[in-house]
């Protein structure tokens, strides 16, 4: 069995079912990677992410080179799975579009990316193969190439650049060594341009990655236009390699993208909304600090099988939060990412029955409801 | 059975074993109480007090009244067990002691406190009748008097003064209608003056309270004046109803007191500490922020068998803490209070093998070997 075996697919439709086999075991697809930037998905014990049944979890290789260091994660635990202890498949991000957003004062040259560190100001140099170096160090068992990223809306000629440095950098990622036992991702750039997007996906086939990634998506550009776009891109990309659709997105973003035939996503939002007291819900975001949840005995979402549905009333959590426990956050992370992965695991159900349509129509009509916001 | 039965006691020495039976289960003793303050045991879920073996905790009666206030409590979950999903005992301490250390501006008069909130500003004034009315609302299995508490060292004047009007509080106490099912315990005052704390022990005994315990302790006074004075007071107190001592404290703190006779402990020493990287160890206290933990793979107690020192290490703990990580407080407290509860639970096998002495040496010089520290 090879990296990647589609298992099922729609009989009308692009979504489909699929295994990915990795040195750490096998994750279904479609599926949603709890996102764990520094080693540890916030405010959750890896126990906790097991027992919620999580085949994969992200990394990021910019905040992990800063603190602790890769060769620090390398030497203390063999890698990222040693040192954090998680057993099962991480994929790290190559620390692009972090060197972009959250460093202070980048210089862009062909060699790579200067930058001064968001925590005390120290300068760094990020190159396709730093990048890489780090991944092989943390032995991810999923890897990104290093990518330029823009932020939409941008001017074609400079989606274009964008795009050809992007390529560049790729072939560099792709001639460097890492662990036998990774995978490369190639991540396609172009911004929503079809044509661009057709030209440097055809471009890193010739590279012949592991999967592919559409980059530069969910940074500026409105919803419609994503969903519209993927509509068109994502059925021309491999059909027997994995298709990941970085850093989506809401519940209903997710339902869009497996429909058009993604099989991957991440996404911070069921962990960094739960910080502020938001619970993803059958229907809809609730905010529990709202005044009207305050003698409320219902659990924060009545059709959820969470622990945290299981045994805690929203007058409770509201007063958590509002009183700022920790206690707070971490119940609203748990059932956010239960929620999502729930979903994901229906997902898969859905599309091997060939009901995903309905599932689709069924989970947006409730969601939309907003009759707990 | 009454509500308390001792069960066994050294042949030669104070220590002894005992039960405590409440409406929501029974409690070993000597045991160990950790502190949910407002509603939770700071970072941790009750499914993990409950793995454990967490037997009660306590509630802050000050905190709770403020938010999100006992009648709230009371109409959603019937009291805090309902509220916060917690079905085994909860003690609830009276108010006093914050009102006197955490809000401004408190003003004493024989009817009770006024104090301003340190929350917004508020102006409350608290009396035995409300501390009582707030415990009742809460429905706590074990209900502590309002009383005074001055910081030592003080004139004897002024502590007899103090003594005073905890015992008219007390006696109001008293007569305010609990709960069938509630337990309330007297308060001895009197600082380290064994004649004061005589008088006033022998006061409330005419009371005829289901236990007593030593307030205005481990306040500003020697740690060996608290455990002489215990020596020498602890023995005359009832033998036949549980003995608090409250707020106390660290690893030998308590087993001194254990020495003396005291059954009941309470402190936000291991939580608290937790928070700020200090792991309690059969070695000692370890703060995990230290540069010689950056490559320890070793748990944090090798001696310890909880779920944190069965899977995690001293360097990706330390990492944790050092980026500010929400799980690295989790951690922490998970273990600090495993490692207490772990404790009474040899402390108590040891008492009825009538080995205490040996365990409270041996104990006594690993924890100053301080060979992690």
């Amino acid at each position: 069995m090879g990296f990647f075996q589609v298992v099922s697919q729609l009989n009308s439709g692009e979504a489909r079912c699929g295994v990915i086999s990795t040195a750490h075991g096998k994750i279904d697809t479609p599926v949603f990677m709890p996102v764990g930037t520094r080693g540890s998905v916030k405010t959750l014990w890896q126990q906790q992410l097991e027992e919620m049944d999580a085949s994969i979890i992200l990394g990021n290789t910019y905040h992990l080179y800063l603190r602790p260091g890769h060769q620090l994660i390398e030497r203390v635990g063999g890698g990222l799975h040693g040192f954090i202890s998680w057993d099962r498949p991480i994929l790290t991000d190559s620390g692009g579009f972090q060197v972009f957003s959250l460093s202070k004062l980048n210089k862009m040259s062909e060699e790579g990316v200067t930058f001064q560190s968001h925590i005390d100001g120290s300068y760094h140099l990020f190159t396709p193969e730093l990048s890489m170096e780090i991944q092989r160090a943390l032995g991810s068992d999923i890897v990104m190439c290093f990518d330029e990223c823009p932020p939409l809306p941008a001017k074609k000629e400079q989606l274009r650049e964008s795009m050809d440095l992007t390529l560049r950098w790729a072939k560099r990622c792709r001639e460097f060594s890492l662990r036998d036992e990774q995978h490369l991702f190639g991540i396609i750039q172009g911004g929503l341009e079809l044509d661009l997007r057709q030209e440097c996906l055809e471009q890193l086939r010739e590279l012949d990655f592991a999967g592919y990634s559409l980059g530069g998506l969910s940074v500026g550009e409105k919803n419609e236009e994503m969903v519209e776009f993927c509509r068109n891109f994502v059925p021309r990309m491999d059909r027997d390699k994995p298709r990941y659709l970085m850093g989506v997105g809401t519940p209903l973003d997710i339902l869009n993208g497996v429909a058009t035939g993604i099989d991957m996503f991440d996404c911070v939002l069921p962990t960094r909304n739960a910080r502020n007291g938001q619970f993803i819900t059958s229907h809809g975001p609730l905010n529990i600090k709202k005044e009207r949840f305050k003698e409320d005995t219902l659990p924060p979402d009545p059709n959820c099988q969470c622990a945290v549905c299981q045994r805690y009333t929203r007058s409770y959590i509201r007063h958590l939060t509002n009183v700022g426990e920790y206690l707070a956050a971490e119940l609203a992370s748990y059932h956010n990412l239960f929620f999502y992965l729930d979903m994901m695991r229906k997902v898969r159900t859905a599309i091997h029955n060939d009901t995903f349509d309905d599932y689709h129509q069924t989970f947006y009509n409730a969601y939309n409801s907003n009759q707990w916001s």
